[in-house]
């Protein structure tokens, strides 16, 4: 038997970024303009500096250079034969047997930067984003709260993936404190609504994917080649107000309840990265249209955990355990769906999958469902309870694949509520 | 009494495009790279001859040259002061009785261009498209359809201007075919869904703004500085897919039924050109929550017509006369509501006011409401009858304003129907 891939870079056993890995990044070091780089235990190694040294001149890059850019927005363009080059390369040059880089003292001093030193940006320059409504128990659960457990779900829900447009440009990388917003609200009992700082204001636990090359206005993407578009995923925290929402939302859906502020983690971990968590994904019913149906369609199987500190809390405390297979459409249903009617999808493009909830209790992707929208408040480890996010509080999203003695992980989201 | 204001370019009475007017657009000319230019009468003025030529060197627009870029953003981004000096600049060049361009042979050579030897393109790179709900008429009379007339409109529509996010990628400019979409529908008969062409293919007769400088994230604009936001406006086709749209709007709203097309027109009728068209906004009751209110805000005499040409008609026939003054909304409370929870507005973002119905039937914006779901066709001059938009139907839309003895117009944005 081989030895397991290893990498000349000491990764501990629970890191995040071991060499099976390698997600990418946009990073600005201490001195000069943020590039690409990818996450190998916790240091950075910088692409754009092995791209000066012509380790990615092969065919697949089409003759550009594409990782001294402020954005992946390029060379997720490129398509997968570049990607798969591109983790080729790295995975030969930065594991443990390969002298070339490892031997390298001066190339070693320009290549890699410790995490800790430098500044995640966002990873792409982010066109539109669409966010799904895929985890049924999130539906369900919330459907039942406004309508009963006999309608909770609409009719449509089970024929195709329920999404809508969200904003783009406030969206923002982790680290990034959040502020409560101001907004219209109707008291239940009152006759008009008020105006003020949103008193139900809510996390929610979800994973979003970047696309790659894109498709043409008016050329679907049929479901069978949905994977070639897909570059790679990251964690999501879909910040909600959730009483500026009930008032808003009829007839056309989530506005200012959700546009003040959407965080994403920095590292996008490829699927590449993700193939050895690949699942079937399980029996739909009823059975989709034929549009929505692929061969060996998939899931993955990705730990998600959401945990939360508040302002007095010595340590942050585990609010929901969830995982990425309890997601009743698949990413590739999305972007087939996102496209049936000629809806064109460009390089940097977020979809997000809506709150992941599992069966269980604990599973429960938001405050919304954890506290059954507030009638149940959480009790955290010092005694504090909490129906909603309070200002102070600190809520991170963190997700890994278990591997055989490593982790394949998404590092975190993490955001702090400001004062309105 | 002075002349009125009169440029040495001949421009017909019923231009829609005076000295008065001055609209901004991108156009690529029969050789060379798409560059900023403004109309005037059948000609289009080229901005980035003029900038290198030092016209555009003032403080207002701090060292940058913005009229070579291929879209407004740059310019845009600049704000109020440096969009008013490029007005003063050309009004002052354009007129009759200047003869520093009128009298230059060979910069006039340089700097005109004729309009139908030009391609217009997107102004500006739209980052994130926002559309509104904000007709009474159009809301009510859909309503109507859908709920009866005492559940019209839902009770939030007269606190706040309803909206949501659309899809940016796939704005078109005027000149580009739509192509019908095929998409999931439920006949209300059948058991499931079926997948096909949409067989309620419909415009919508919509006007929109673009943002200038825009807001950072987390502060709200107020709505008394919202006009320093608003560039200008163009007309909008909102296609639509009304059968795609029913059965999947729930619960959260429009998604494949309006992202597969959007056609807006290419010249951008600034705020200044559109002042002397400026109305008072009717009264609003209830009145609004003070974050919506401002003394003297504006609404605009802006005429407006569809016009359905079918395959066999020899000339287009008006279906829709309404006006801009009709919406409910003023832009400067969208702008101010769209911002309120802290959402960032960016230079190039376009919002869009939603289907402009007025309160008598041939003012109604979209076929739904004129033919009020297919109940009451539209017999056309030719017999020929229509509940829908038909493949080979083109739809244009045009719009002006009717000035002394001449009229600030917007052209048309016009496409053509492409079967699925």
């Amino acid at each position: 038997m081989p030895d397991p891939l290893r990498s000349f870079i000491e990764v501990a056993p629970d890191s995040h970024f071991p060499i099976q890995n390698l997600p990418f990044g946009v990073f600005k070091p201490a001195s000069g303009a943020a590039r690409v780089g990818v996450a190998i235990g916790d240091q950075v190694l910088d692409l754009s500096v092995l791209e000066q040294n012509g380790q990615f001149a092969s065919s697949e890059f089409k003759g550009q250079r594409v990782f001294s850019d402020q954005s992946l927005n390029r060379f997720m363009s490129l398509g997968q034969p570049a990607w798969r080059q591109t983790r080729a390369v790295l995975q030969h040059l930065l594991a443990a047997n390969t002298s070339n880089l490892r031997d390298n003292t001066h190339l070693r001093a320009q290549a890699f930067h410790a995490q800790r030193d430098v500044v995640m940006q966002l990873p792409a320059r982010i066109g539109d984003y669409t966010d799904f409504y895929s985890s049924y128990h999130h539906s369900h659960n919330v459907g039942t709260m406004l309508r009963g457990p006999e309608n909770a779900l609409m009719p449509n829900w089970k024929w195709l993936p329920v999404g809508y447009h969200g904003r783009a440009s406030s969206i923002v990388v982790t680290g990034t404190d959040v502020r409560r917003p101001r907004g219209q609200t109707k008291p239940p009992d009152a006759a008009a609504p008020v105006f003020g700082p949103s008193r139900s204001f809510d996390y929610e636990l979800e994973m979003a994917f970047f696309i790659g090359p894109g498709n043409p206005l008016g050329e679907p993407v049929p479901i069978e080649r949905a994977p070639e578009q897909i570059f790679g995923m990251v964690l999501m925290n879909d910040w909600s107000a959730r009483d500026v929402q009930a008032w808003e939302y009829q007839p056309l859906g989530p506005f200012l309840a959700k546009n003040f502020c959407t965080s994403i983690s920095p590292w996008v971990v490829t699927m590449d990265a993700l193939e050895p968590f690949r699942l079937a994904l399980p029996p739909q019913e009823p059975e989709p249209l034929p549009y929505l149906r692929a061969q060996n369609d998939s899931t993955y199987n990705i730990q998600l955990e959401a945990r939360l500190q508040t302002a007095t809390m010595p340590e942050p405390h585990v609010i929901t355990r969830t995982n990425f297979r309890h997601l009743y459409w698949s990413i590739a249903q999305q972007l087939a769906h996102h496209t049936v009617g000629g809806c064109n999808l460009q390089p940097g493009d977020l979809l997000a999958s809506g709150t992941i909830s599992g069966p269980t209790e604990d599973s429960r992707g938001c405050m919304l469902e954890l506290t059954w929208r507030g009638a149940n408040p959480l009790t955290l480890p010092n005694g504090e309870s909490r129906k909603w996010l309070e200002d102070g509080d600190t809520l991170a999203i963190t997700g890994w694949c278990e591997g055989d003695g490593y982790r394949v992980g998404f590092g975190e989201v993490s955001g702090r509520v400001l004062p309105a």
